[in-house]
């Protein structure tokens, strides 16, 4: 229960964003022991006076070209687990071209009990979680 | 203090639109013990390469057809409260002609302090919760 | 790490986006302590049809000119400054024209764990929290 939400600039075409979840996912799976089937996510576009960031603080970065990783994520995952994710997310990003300064990440934890994905109720009733 | 955002296709009508969040809305009146009154809602608009759900993961979807309800929400609502809502939006969905299996439903919670809705301050300080 | 997402009617012009953010985040730097520096922000952008708000709940608005300010904040600011987070604000909102009752607010609280910035790794690990 990752949910990924991509915030990018309008003009990153979409091939570069679906080669940025796949890779957001396969570090999910790798970091976090998410399920490989569990890959959902949006992209959401914006226009240059749209996005507004600082350019140096805790790391630098070029505001024009940033994206923003915000997953909603099922808690439970440990500290040593996230540090993973964010060092092996930038890896897997500077792999494909993307200079890995140029992502910002964030997560929102929440519980089995607040997703559901079907008529058969919440994840924590399917899973037994 | 619901406060709902649907994520959906750039194509799904205005007026569907509309129909699944008051459906949304009534849910949460009958479910979950939410104002009637208490009632706000955002859309988001997606093209198709910008949403990415797999097809079958807990649940059977059209990836192309699916939407996303995202809720925040006041924390206090019991799990069987929160089970009664997806079961009750579903049904709901299907009323209006909508595929049930075609929704993922999120719930991201905070507290009285955290929601303001006007010059009278938090929701902890105007209501006393 | 107060990350700032203003939902505004699309034709709110980028120059009143950019004030209301200013003055939130000298809002967040002068009631919470927020880093001077640590200034992020999406504006992300809706049609009449796709903002529905209710016109009285806790608070007179008019629905076709209200923004929500959805702030993912890093936990440990106190109810106080909550408080005098949301009046702050408000005020601020008067003095650039803007009517302080057509805003909604809310927040979404995380740990510094959950934020990363740089390739240096979380929030959590760059600053010793």
């Amino acid at each position: 229960m990752p949910f990924n939400k991509i915030h990018v600039p309008a003009t990153v075409p979409a091939t570069l964003c679906r080669a940025i979840n796949h890779e957001l996912h396969e570090s999910l799976v790798e970091t976090c022991g998410v399920n490989p089937h569990d890959n959902f996510c949006l992209i959401s576009r914006y226009a240059p006076d749209d996005m507004m960031f600082h350019p140096d603080f805790l790391g630098p970065r070029d505001p024009a070209g940033t994206i923003v990783i915000e997953i909603a994520l099922l808690s439970g995952r440990s500290d040593e687990q996230k540090e993973a994710l964010y060092k092996d997310i930038r890896r897997r990003l500077r792999g494909i071209g993307f200079e890995p300064n140029n992502s910002i990440i964030f997560l929102i934890e929440n519980r089995p009990i607040d997703w559901s994905f079907s008529e058969a109720g919440s994840v924590k009733s399917v899973l037994g979680l």
